[in-house]
């Protein structure tokens, strides 16, 4: 590729390509590389018009939350494999997607684009996505690495976080993804993580994406996120954008120029890119059958949607006596959310319309609530008496358009108080009231769902979201969707309550890996509805589970169970395997969840399922070490119906395994002390340089111990007492039998 | 003072004065400047015998957390003056004290030293400290400067914290102390802030402490709190303890030399501690009266006495029937807490023996429980014997000795598990049961506290504690302490929970200003006892409180009111005035304490008060500028006997006061546009500088602002739509018509 001719012409032309040629293009080579075309769109293709007049009509499925809500992998490659199918009839050549940030706060913005609070769950589902998108001919963008968790001051914003917060939970779904699906690119985020800009972080984009995690595609920034474009590109940041990044190539050529950029730096992003073009670029346009893809659309909403109570008023019966619908959102629904994953609807489903198709029934339509206040007092009224009129009430409710997208935070997790209002007079005047909740985001549950006689969350639904609806309330669609993010009774209750968006231009993200339910049950907090939570028309029995392998108390554990459906409907149920230490630290999570699926039975049909553990589920990451240890110790294996509905339980043991430890002189003494055979070795070469005894007094002393643990050991070398030195730690190391290296004092 | 002589043997002269002599004495110079005698001491002298053997008798007062729970100015600078005297008649030049820190967590071990989780309770009992003990001609060192909340990994974790709980929540005690009592020295802490060691913090030693604040004392490192000893010196820390740190002096010497360090900077260093021994070192040895002091500490305890619940049962009877005295604690007491603050007590009153004394009655003792398991089950039979055979059953209960200690933190805030079922047990068999607590730092009293005739807060109460308790229970002291710290329901209710003690050398202050009763108020969550809670044997009534004067809106307040004892008996009352803002953001503190006093008043007395509320209560951190801010509007003015027992309420205006902005490019586009007179004279550039109206369009399109707001101004810089420049910037600043400086692109 890089052919003769002057350096810096040669060097020039490396360098163009480093920056995109307009908002949504790559630059071209003559030689044959070709531009790539890059398009929005996580839950639908979100690609601009040339004329930006508006977008390039597609599919709009469920918004990310929806998706992950089906916990079906299988389902969400084949929504994926269509918006890429989408994606190559429009000529994309690269998807800007899935976007599987953890769900930190619910009162982030762009929670709606997000699967879950639970890394494992978002990195089998972006997984599933990127496998769906590639498989259709098309590149997938994976984002925003990392930490995007809010919106607000997205751009300047530093999340602190600690190394086994980032590991653990926020990197760990990207960390799946890249290591198994191997994606086309990475987005690097707007924000700072731990102070640095994540596109200028050599730690995350090049010592772990790169070196640890064998990412071999090109990392492109998030729109305008490049603040230093030369300290990116050291970073391991191969394509800014948008273009044309006139001024970014003036600044590398310059950075050479000066001697402070290696030219190689230049060419290893431009044949990373020019690969990722190769690979993904030029190829032909195919067709997409958007009949069939609105039929997808419409499968994917009915899986995701989450039956949250039901005291037995649902299905509806198709027929007879009259159902009130209620609130302006059955008519006018809010389907997707905003920013750059809206997408241009091919056609759009009502659950108004599809319950008047679905039912053979007298449906009264009433709006109930406007944004219109003089309005309200009428429109409530009005719904009131259709719903005193109705046998049964099915209430729309959700925050509506504009309450969720990029670009800002989320102000509530509560319903609108005046539909709040409304429902209570519509509950008082009629107790068979069905809530369709209709967010991104979860919104707050309590008091008023204790008086409701069901509660649907039917998410962002996308633009067959209405029959789906219709389908699950008619019981055409046995429920199946299941909570990937815990609602909790109060917005203070959240773990990232204290600390949410920040400000300053630092966020704490002080609850540490506990985020989610893993903060719930750290703190026995009661939670409206557990994470991993949904009913069915029927119900599941679980027996087992057994454990087939243990891996050799190291590697991945295989467990054994059996699934019935035990009531009178065929229906699909979330089995969730969770990993509960016997004796936990204080600082580690209660349960972590570790497998899971999802099985469709016949009525009274039972099936064997073996589930793997992977042994990363047993780890945590130690910060010391730097690297993945388990404790050695029994760990229960939980099977469940939600992170609080545990069903049976066995155990497996691990063995311990941990990085090799790094002593250093800044360790400190309680960590030389009790570091295996180190420990031992410190004390007996001390009574060899002191015989009187002195320094090992001093060293075995548990008061000492007890008082001085936590003092790094070199702030005792200048102590006559104590007669310590970088020369003795080494002789104990030496001593200590351990491989040199292992232990470096210094 | 500095004199003649070979440059370099001039400047060992200075430098050898920055490392102490030895453990506890700086160095002197022949030239007359005196050495100085430093001792440890916050709750008495606890000064080592020269052989290290033991320490000089002295009297034990009641630690840090009982001397606030006084909530007594006037009767903490009398026991700090008593401290004061003992150091003075045992040759100590400065105390080590008085111990300032935010109680973060009440696990932290040190926690029965500090005064609140508070800042202007630990400020105000802070400063009254210092005046007590440089009145009797003795230095006062301010400690652990700044963050030192734990004592997990304390010589290396770093705490992470945002500078709005920097400034308002943990250095605001010691800008308050330095601010109005001038202590002799301040001890930087053994952490790092925000990643560098304290104590080579130019920010917090330099340019908060001395420029800001004016402070102008030697700053000493915490005991071997150094890291790298040239670069502290450089932040402003002027001695290095313990001695004699010749290495140090080599490190320093060697700077010098190779021209890394200035030697103004040493002249600098030593000349402020020659100023400092020349101020307190060398004076002569007075006499202090034990007796005296003794009286001082049994009033200083019983004053600081928290009565937590009482059905009636107290005050005791002093004559007729029969008192069980329950539990080991009552003949064998914790009091005080463990490390550098253990005095050697003079004396020691024991609950027993002054309640016999004080009990015309029959007592009976049962031990009750014990440290060795096997004796517990008999001892436990003995004292339900014994209660049930009393009239009225007195249990002292706590987690005992070596449960708060400086060197670790708290394991659990429960007292002991024999504790808690001998009690179950005791309740059952004499429902008058009364409760003395024994401890530091808090303990939980969830459930068991709601079966208890009455719960008394004794805390460590020094060497009088016996008697004190004795007075209180029976009535010859009226109860008056209130807690400057809230007991919670539970462990995982305290604001740091998740995040204390960090791990990986972090510790994330998530829970950033919402610290004790903020962090309880701003969840809404329920406690065991509030923050300034406490019962008497008399009750109060509150009438007011009338603005006297509003200080223009701007300066302090002052607000009248008359307090008034409308029951049977003398008794103090602990008034509080909160401030809460009408309107709060959502990241500010529901109310926050202003102004505190205590009052004592006969049966029937009133009296009219008038608090002083200083403007700095109404005013918050505005980390973008870096100084104070006031929003405008209405706050407030909470007259109250806890913080969730609000009596009566004014309301007082206040205008808007923040420091000068500071724009500049990296400021973010809304940043720009709200900026008051700039945001328009932006826009009026804009027009100018393109007649086509595409910038302003740009500008003043609100969906551009909605989802570009947050960007930093700069990234638009290379955007031919937007035609943003440092040039337009700076023409916009300059149109607005703000002086040069004030807005500074760039």
């Amino acid at each position: 590729m890089t052919e003769d001719a002057s350096p810096s012409a040669d060097l020039a032309r490396h360098a163009a390509l480093l920056s995109g040629a307009d908002m949504s293009h790559t630059r071209s080579e003559d030689e044959g590389t070709p531009a790539l075309t890059l398009s929005d769109g996580p839950n639908g293709l979100a690609m601009n018009l040339p004329d930006w007049s508006g977008k390039v009509p597609a599919t709009c499925f469920p918004s990310g939350t929806a998706l992950a809500a089906t916990w079906d992998e299988s389902l969400v490659t084949a929504v994926a494999a269509a918006i890429g199918r989408e994606a190559r009839a429009a000529g994309a050549d690269v998807l800007l997607g899935p976007s599987i940030n953890i769900k930190r706060s619910p009162l982030g913005g762009r929670g709606f684009e997000y699967y879950s609070e639970d890394p494992f769950v978002a990195g089998r589902i972006g997984a599933a996505f990127v496998n769906g998108v590639q498989s259709a001919g098309v590149g997938a963008c994976v984002k925003h690495f990392a930490l995007n968790s809010q919106e607000t001051d997205r751009m300047r914003v530093s999340a602190e976080v600690s190394d086994r917060a980032l590991r653990e939970i926020y990197l760990a779904a990207f960390e799946h993804v890249v290591t198994t699906a191997s994606p086309a690119m990475v987005m690097a985020s707007y924000n700072k993580v731990n102070g640095t800009y994540a596109t200028q972080s050599r730690h995350l984009l090049t010592e772990v994406l790169r070196d640890e995690w064998g990412f071999d595609g090109a990392v492109v920034s998030d729109w305008g996120a490049v603040d230093d474009r030369v300290e990116a590109l050291r970073a391991g940041l191969d394509l800014e954008m948008p273009g044309p990044g006139i001024g970014s190539l003036r600044r590398i050529l310059a950075a050479v120029d000066d001697g402070d950029l290696d030219p190689a730096t230049v060419v290893q992003s431009a044949e990373r890119l020019r690969l990722v073009a190769d690979s993904w670029g030029g190829r032909p346009a195919v067709a997409a059958d958007l009949d069939r893809h609105h039929e997808l659309a419409v499968n994917a909403a009915a899986a995701s949607i989450v039956l949250l109570t039901n005291d037995g008023v649902l299905p509806l019966s198709t027929t007879g006596g009259t159902v009130a619908v209620i609130g302006e959102l059955a008519r006018v629904p809010h389907y997707q959310g905003g920013g750059s994953a809206n997408a241009s609807a091919t056609r759009l489903d009502t659950p108004l319309e599809a319950l008047v198709e679905a039912l053979d029934r007298s449906v009264i339509f009433s709006a109930g609530y406007s944004s219109d206040a003089g309005e309200r007092q009428r429109l409530a009224d009005d719904a009131v008496r259709a719903a005193r009129e109705a046998d049964i009430a099915i209430v729309f409710l959700g925050p509506g358009e504009g309450s969720e997208s990029e670009g800002y935070d989320r102000g509530s997790l509560e319903l609108p108080p005046e539909q709040r209002a409304l429902l209570t007079r519509v509950t008082a005047a009629n107790p068979r009231t069905v809530v369709v909740l209709d967010n991104g985001g979860i919104v707050l549950t309590s008091p008023w769902s204790q008086h409701v006689a069901a509660l649907v969350e039917a998410w962002l639904p996308g633009q067959g979201g209405g029959t789906a609806i219709a389908r699950v309330l008619t019981g055409a669609v046995n429920p199946s969707g299941r909570l990937t993010e815990t609602i909790p009774l109060r917005l203070a209750d959240t773990p990232a309550f204290p600390s949410f968006p920040g400000h300053g231009g630092r966020v704490m993200h002080g609850e540490g890996v506990f985020v989610g339910y893993r903060g719930y049950d750290h703190s026995e907090r009661e939670v409206a509805f557990p994470f991993g939570h949904g009913l069915s028309y029927t119900q599941f029995a679980y027996d087992g589970p057994a454990v087939i392998d243990d891996g050799d108390q190291t590697g991945d554990v295989l467990v054994e169970f059996t699934l019935s459906n035990v009531g009178d409907v065929a229906g699909a149920e979330v089995w969730q395997v969770y990993i509960r230490p016997e004796h936990r630290g204080d600082d580690r999570p209660v349960r972590t969840l570790a497998a899971f699926g999802k099985s469709q039975l016949a009525a009274g049909a039972t099936t064997r399922i073996i589930a793997t553990i992977p042994a990363r589920a047993f780890a945590h990451w130690d910060e010391r070490r730097e690297g993945w240890a388990t404790d050695a110790g029994s760990y229960l294996v939980e099977l469940a119906a939600s992170s609080r509905d545990i069903r049976t339980v066995t155990t497996v043991r691990r063995v311990a395994s941990r990085p090799p430890t790094t002593l250093t002189s800044r360790s400190t003494l309680r960590e030389w002390l009790t570091e295996p055979e180190v420990g031992q070795s410190l004390l007996h070469v001390a009574s060899e340089v002191d015989p009187s005894g002195a320094t090992g007094g001093f060293l075995s002393n548990p008061t000492i111990l007890t008082m001085l643990g936590d003092i790094p050991i070199e702030r005792l070398f200048d102590d006559p007492t104590t007669r310590l030195d970088a020369d003795l730690l080494t002789r104990a190391v030496v001593a200590s039998g351990r491989q040199a290296g292992a232990v470096v004092p210094g």
